[in-house]
Order: C-alpha cells, then sequence, then structure tokens
C-alpha cells in the first residue's frame, strides 16, 4: 500500500497525477490532506500507523516552505517522495529546495517540481521490485510511452509535408 | 526568558551571535541543539514547556533544507525568530527560503543568511516592548552603533590623507 | 496598537491581509502609505510618534528595492516585520533580499512573498505574549486552521469514491 | 545488491559517502565509473545486467550537465536514486535541476547537492522494506543520531557556562 | 542535411522556428521526434546513421532536465545545437543549464531559451562555410535584418510627432 | 539634448517612460531603434555624431543579452543609461546582467528591469546639474509624487472605514 | 565636487577603487562612512548640505540589503551613483538587486557589484560633459586602456610561440 | 584556421584550454586579446579579414556583461563559439546570460563556464566535417576518453578493496 499525503487540499489538482497512476496500476493507495505545521500531531500519528499497516511507500507533496516531506521522513523509515509543488518564486525553487536540500541523516526522494506522476511512477518501481504484475504494468507502460513518442513522430513529419 | 534552539552543533559559531547580544543586554536564555528530524519528539516536548515557563521568545536556526524555525512555529504560540545557516547553495538560498516561504498561518520572523546578532536584537527589542531597562540598553546599543559608524568615518578620513 | 505601513497603495490588495486578522483578533491598527523614497520626512516624523503612542509592532510592505522596512527598522525600537511584495522579477526575489538581508544591528522580521496575513499573525503572536484574550484568540484561529485540514482531509478522500 | 555509478573519478571523494553507508550496514554493492556521454554503451550495457543480478536500487551520481541518473533511470525500472555533485555554478544547482527536472514518465529519486549518505541511507530504506536486518540497522543508526544531537546539546550547554 | 531533433511532440512550436529558416534558405532537413528516455534506442540508432548520410549538423530541442543534446553529442561527431524549451523553472534555467553546462569532452553548442531560429542560422552558418550558396542567402538575410531595424527606426520616429 | 536608443521596436511601449518623462521637462530629445548586433555600423556612425551634437545623456534600452548599452557606452565619453527590458528569463534577470555587470574602464548607469521612467528622471538629473529651469521642475515633480502618496494615504485611510 | 559615501569601513577597499581614478584626473572628492539605518539623521543632514556645495555626483556602496544609496537618491535631486558591494548571497545579488530594482520616480545608476572603478569613472564623465580637462583626460584614460589591450595582446602571442 | 580571441589578458587561463586542443589535433589557430569595449574598432577590423583568410570558426571568451562573443558575431557569418568566463556573481551566471540570450537573428554557440576545451571540440568538430584527417583525431580522443573512463573505473574498484 501506498499513503499519498499532501500539505493542503489546493495541492490535489496537482497530487492526483500520482494517484491516476497508481490506479492504472492497479496498486492500493490512500490520501490524505494533512499539514507538518497546522496538523502535525496528527500527520505523525497517522504516519506511525504506516509501518504496520505495510505501507512500502509514502508521496507527500507541498509548496513554498515545503516541511512536510522532510518532517514526515524523520518520523519513519519507509521511504517518503517528496514532490514540490510549484509556487511564483522562482517557479517552485523554494518547495524544491526545501524538499531536496535534507540535511545528512534523513533523506527525502525528491522529484521534479509538479512531478506527481514521476512520484507515483517511482513509487510502483520501488513495488515492482518484489511484485512480479507491477513489473509488468510498468513495462507496458514504458512501452507505451515510446509507441506513443514514435507516433507523435509520424505526426510531425506529416506538418511539414 | 529567550529559547536558542539550533539544528546542529555545528550551528554554534553562527548562533553564538545571538547569545553574546543576550549576554550583553543580561535577558535570560538557554540554548539548546534540537533536530526537526532526528529529535522531533524532544524537540517538540522541549518546545511544549516553554509557554508555562514565561518564554517570550524562540530563536531557531538551522541550514539547508532548514525545517526546525516552521516546525517550532507551528508547535507553539511563542514568536519564532528564525536564523538561516549560510550553506554553499547559492550562500544559504536553500536555508532562507526554506524557513522565510512558510505557508499562511504559522509564521517565522525571519533574519538575513547567518543574521543571528540580529536575531538577538529582535528579540531584545520585543521584549524592550515591556522591559523599560531593556529597552534602554537597546538605545544605548543602537547610540554606540552610531558612534561606531562616526569614529569610523573619522578614521577612512584619515586615510587618504 | 499596530502600524501598518505600505510603500504605495498598489500594495494595499496584499496588505489587507494583515488588516483582516488584526480585525478578527480585535488589535487596534492603523494603516498607512507612505514612501521610504518619497516621503522620507513624513515617514519618519510618523515613526517617532509611534512609541509614545504605545505602538507595540510595525508592519511594513514594500516591493523591488524594498527600503521601507529597513529604514524605519533604524528609526525605531518597535519591532519591524517586513512583507516583500511580489515582482516580477524571479517571484519577489527582489523585495525579499532587500528586506530580509539587513546588515548587523538593525533587524527586521520578515514574511514571505506577499505574507501579509503571515504579518498580522505574528505581530499578534507578539502582542499575544502579553495579552492573554489575543492568545486565546489565536489558539481559536490555530483550531480553526487544523479544523480546516481535517475537514479538507475528509473531502479529498470523498473525490476519489 | 546496490550499484553505486558515477560519471567521472573526481566524483569519488563525494559518492564514498553513500559507500560507507553501506559498508555499516553490511548491504553488498558495486561501484562503477561510467559516463552518459563518453562510454555510453558500456553504461547501457552495465546497466542491462542489473535487473537479472538482482539489483534493487541504482545510485547515480553526476556534476554539471548531469545526464547520467536519468540515462540511466530510462534504460531500466530498477529505481534510481540522483546524487548532484556540487560545481561552481550557484553552488551545484545545475547538477540539481540537470537530475530532478526528469520529464513525465521517467521518475529519478533525488537527493540534495553532495548528499551521497542520504542516498545510501535512501536505498537502504528501499530494502529495509524487505529485510528485517537492514531494518533494524537503519533503527539503530537513527538511534545514534538521536543520541549524538542529544549529546552534542549537552555539550553545547557547557560552552556557555 | 540538417537533422532536427525534439524531445516531445510539444516542442514542435518553438522547434519550428528552426525549420522555416532552413526552408527559407532551401537548405534540406529532416524533423524528428525522440527521446532521451523514452526512446534512447530508436535515438541512438537514429543519430548512427546520420554521419554516412552526409548529416553536416544536428539541432536538438529539450526541455527540463535536458539530456537529449548532450546524448546525441556523445554519440556522433556531428556538431550538435541545442535548444533549451522554456519551463516554469525560473523561465527555462533547467532547460538552459541541462544543456549547456556538458562536462569536459562532449560539447553542446547552445543557444539561447526558446532559440530554435538562432539554432536554424547557427547551422546555416556552419554549412555556409563551404557553401557559397547559403553564404549569399545568409548576407541577404542580414541585410534584410538591418533594413527591418532601419524601417522600425524610421516609423518609431514618426509615433513621437 | 538626450538620445534615447533601444534595441528593438518592441521595446517602444518600455521605452516611451522615458520619452515622457523628457517630454514633460521639455528636455528635447531624439529617439531611435538602433542595434548592437544587426546595424553596428550604423550604431556607431550615429553615437559618433552625438557629442559635436551637445548630447548629455544616451538612454540606451535592449533586452535578453543586451548588448547595446554597453558597446554605446564604449564608442563615447557621454554618460549611458542602461535599461534592462524584462524577459521570461528570470524576469529579466539576463537583461540586467547583461547591462549591469560591464567590466572595469567602461561604465554604464544602469537602472530597474523595464525603468525607462527612472532612466529618464535620471538624465534630467545629470542636465538639472547645469539648468536652473530643469533643477525647478525635477523639484515639482518630487513635490507631486509627494502629494501623490500623501493623497494616497487618505484614500486607504478610507477603505478600511 | 563629487561625495563618496559608504555603508560601513569595511566597504573601503572596494571604494577606494572610485577615489583612486578621481584622484587621477583631478577631481575633487570627499569620502564618508555613513549609514542609512545606524546614522540615518547625520546621513540626511550631510546630504543635504551637498547641493549648496555644488556637488556634481554622489558615489554611494553598500552591501546586503543595500539601502543607502536609493535613500539618498530620496533625498535629494544629484545623480547618485551606486555601488553594489559583494556577498557571499550569490556573489551580491542582494546588494544588486537592493540597490538597481529602484521604484518609479527616484532613479540610482547602479554599476556592477564592486564597481567602484566604473562609479569612479562614470561620475567623471558627467563632470567632462561640462570640463574640458576632465574629457581630455578620460580621453587620455581610454587611450591608455587601449593601449593595454593591444599591449596584451602582443603579449600572450609570445606566450603560445 | 581557427580564431580565438579573448576580452582580457586574465581570461588566458581558461581560454588556453582551447588552444592545448587545437594543438593536439594540429588545427592552425591565432590568438589575440580584443575587447568589445576598449578596443573595438580594432575588434571589428580583425573580424573583417578573418573571411577572407579562411577562418571556419571564431572562438571568442568573455566575462561578466560578456559582449565580445556577440558583438563579434553580429559582425562576420562565420560561426562564433562563446566561452563564459566564471566570475563570482553566481558562478558565472551573468557571463553565461550574457553569451548564450542572444536576441534572434545573431546565434553564439555557447558552451559552458569556462568550457575553453569544449569549445576547441566544438571548433574541431566543424572542421572534421570537411576534413577527414581531423575526424579521425577525434575519434582517437573519444576512444582515448573511454580509455580513462574505462580505467578509472578499473582503479576506484580498487579502492574500496
Amino acid at each position: 500500500m501506498i499513503s499519498i499525503i499532501m500539505g493542503s487540499k489546493s495541492d490535489y489538482e496537482v497530487m492526483k497525477g500520482a494517484m491516476d497512476i497508481l490506479d492504472k496500476f492497479g496498486i492500493a493507495y490512500e490520501a490524505n490532506v494533512l499539514s507538518a505545521h497546522r496538523t502535525l500531531g496528527e500527520t505523525l500519528s497517522y504516519v506511525s500507523t504506516l509501518e504496520d499497516r505495510g505501507t512500502k511507500v509514502i508521496i507527500a507533496g507541498a509548496g513554498k516552505a515545503a516541511h512536510l516531506p522532510g518532517v514526515i521522513a524523520g518520523h519513519t523509515l519507509i521511504p517518503v517522495v517528496g514532490v514540490p509543488i510549484k509556487t511564483s518564486m522562482m517557479g517552485g525553487m523554494d518547495s524544491l529546495l526545501s524538499i531536496v536540500q535534507m540535511p545528512g541523516g534523513i533523506p527525502v526522494a525528491t522529484v521534479g517540481v509538479n512531478g506527481a506522476l514521476n512520484a507515483g511512477l517511482l513509487a510502483s518501481q520501488m513495488i515492482a521490485m518484489e511484485n512480479k504484475e507491477v513489473f509488468e504494468k510498468l513495462l507496458d507502460y514504458r512501452r507505451e510511452m515510446k509507441e506513443n513518442v514514435l507516433n507523435d513522430n509520424k505526426e510531425i513529419k506529416k506538418w511539414r509535408d
């Protein structure tokens, strides 16, 4: 099971990129809005339950001074994937640096700004290491992406004719 | 009383700028190394004691993905002054953005990179609002700074003769 | 009493975030448009009256080469909270650096870009240190924020069903 | 088994941070210098062997226009942890953006600039999901880190006496 | 012949700036959508054919962690012109640094963000070194640009009258 | 007389900020579109005439790799005021750095991004040093600005009632 | 006469670049250490005397949140040349943006980071507009610079033989 | 023949990276110190001779507001390779943006900061398009680089034993 946590309801539009891909692969997940500052107690209580419930990966998205992924990462040994949400400060540089620049000892696996799709894929790849079925679905997904690129290639060739 | 918290022993050299100024003004403080990631439980327990112990200001310094000031700020109503510690990432830009760009609802009063002296002064000014003695000492300090500038002015005038 | 000063009428839309929160908490404030460059004399005269009139905090917002908070801070011992107004230069980086990077001796308590709400909350927290009523209102506000997050959490859970 | 790949021999000093932690946890790894530009064929051949050899995580470090982690990630479903090596361009901003900003479809789990220790820990956490022994060692490591912070706390308290 | 390669169909709108200028100069080109991550095999196979087919320049455009130009450059001795596609991360800074900061040994001739027109011109100038006809057309193009500036000059002079 | 030079007709909307203020002060000027790259010969010929024609200041605006102000500055001893035009690269950071970071020996008096109004004012101030009438008009302009701030101040005070 | 003002004695090493060039050209100047925050009253009093004393240009250098040039510029109509002093924050980006990004109405003629030599030259060029002697010295200086480049050119040609 | 032009003698240490590689490949070149601002006339005169003298590529290096490559590019149809010299402003960001962000119509083939070696290789690749001998030497160089990586790989493997 994968746990998706976002710092604010307004992050939902971005974070559903991760949910959609997990749905596609048939990987169970649960999604929560939980804040590192406004509901820290609830966040930590919730995170404390995840190891026993067999959670394999946590995906946490947050913006601006984005502390949520790092605070969660300090509270569990489950790998945490951080998604920096785009802001107006240099296109999300504040979110990115707040998530990726974790001090030594507590890592957050950071993806690109608004990279929820990639967070979902990364979580799926971690699961696929022990799950043949998900592995096959990821292979299919890559084949599909490849087909799309090759089809796009055919299409743009027509545009110049 | 003022509480000074730093994320790592290596921040001490910077953070003692705050301690020195509080010593100078005779303001009581206590200093702790506490981490938002490695000792979150201890950090929160400690912070929970501060309101009842009459703490007026918390000064928190941290570097890189600097979550300490924000996490503390979410756990107390005591004003938190954040000190971004200099790093090699654009001169501390990661620390600065991680501290100052707090989402709406939980403010951190941020000073400049390595600005522990200013954090100590800001805390002193907050205390001075209700403490005539500290107010007078701050006035003296400003007079002293002014004298120093005026003396420096005299000195550099000689250098060109 | 709190004094809110903005460098230009065009900052009003941002700065009313501070006024709204002070209204909510029943904290008296006055708001002025005053410039560090165009009306420096009037700005300094006005600031000079604030200590005797019992002002506890000054909130100053400005954009671009934002000198207003720092110049005010150099002219009074009342704590100054600086609000960097968003600009097109890297999303307000010019305003942020012009406010937060104050030289040693004269601090400005800086909040995030367009963070007027947080400036209002920070000022309220400073007042709450000596004012039980405001302290209670801040506690309520935090409870409210927490409730909102928990409600948002319930809501997004429905969206995926 | 974990595979550590670095783009240049000069990255070794940084990347051994990952090797040391894996040694400490008794996790097998192999380390290679392989380039995305100078030995792309060898890099891809090598990566192609990793799935069958039971590799659970790849750690790839590179600097400047750091393509190595992304190119590897496109060639395997094994999770790739990217380590941006510090450069003089804004403290490694070029390496960081080249690694973390991967387009949708091919994620790289990015850690902070020079964050090889964290890359090693992240890989260990992924392995710990299925390996009780590593899990216990990670718990010990966290306890150790916590002890260190608490000891540092005791030490700095003495410095001010 | 010139080969134009873009990482995604969505780059077409930018990249046709290069195609239009080559059309204007009567320089043969072929355009492909090919990805460094999703279709690396196809990309390398395709690039391997280009030397024998007499390709003089490759123009490669990509955005975000833009590895396409560098990966191609490592696989051929044909000069590669890189076009960083604009993104929301500081206006394309991620694309620019991912392309221009190539490590020693494998150069990419980088133009400005979204600079496909300039990429087309640069390729034309390389061809013009051995092709008098293209040289003359480039001279005409420069004369035309000059005329346009001089005409614009006349026009704006009228606007103030 | 003041000479206003812009690198492209598209800069006109910004640069007329300078023309409007000079019109207001009754200072003669002439405006030209001239490029450092596309019409360098014409630009240099034109600039060469300016000293003998009694030009007191040159205002030059350009965007992106903005070489126009610096190239002009190297070709005359008339003070050159540079106006960086806003671009999408970090809000005009490319234009700003290309203009302000001139090497030792050839200065450009740089104003803020899109700061044509300030360029016009700066030129007027230079002229006012020897021209009592312009000096008085600048004094009036400052009084006017001050009045506007004071009026804005009155206005926003009403908004909260 | 030219007035050179610096925010701190530590700026002297940089600012003497301006003094040396004025000495070379025989232009009278006076140098002062005066702060926009620590000695604002003295700064404004001093600046108020400058118009009557025939000052033609003010050169003001400051670092970090560098308000000195802008505050002076708002208090006089004498043209103000701003020198951003290098800091560790992205190489002086804080000083640069604090000086150059002045709001509309109050310009500061900004030179590059640590560009005191260029500030001295810019001031000399302003004076040269009405002073034939200084104009000739500037011409000589340019000739000298040109000779130096041509001599350097001869020298490096030998190095490769 | 290749022409190497640098803006200042102090750029020589960097620029000899290009000379060394051309020496290695037996490609004739000449090197000059010429400035876009201090010796613009000489620079343009020199560049005007290059087409007739059969120059295939120009390599131009400059730092800070680095106008030299762009100004040369506007004066000839010979392809210009620009080398941004490292500065203290964000590690050479000023030089990079001043060179790479050329407006439409006049391209500069930009390499990374201090990338003179890559500039030499890029020029060699352009020449190799028509010169079998240089092509072979470039192939050898790539083989050599590959060998070095493979040898480095062997070496680091020993370090961990």
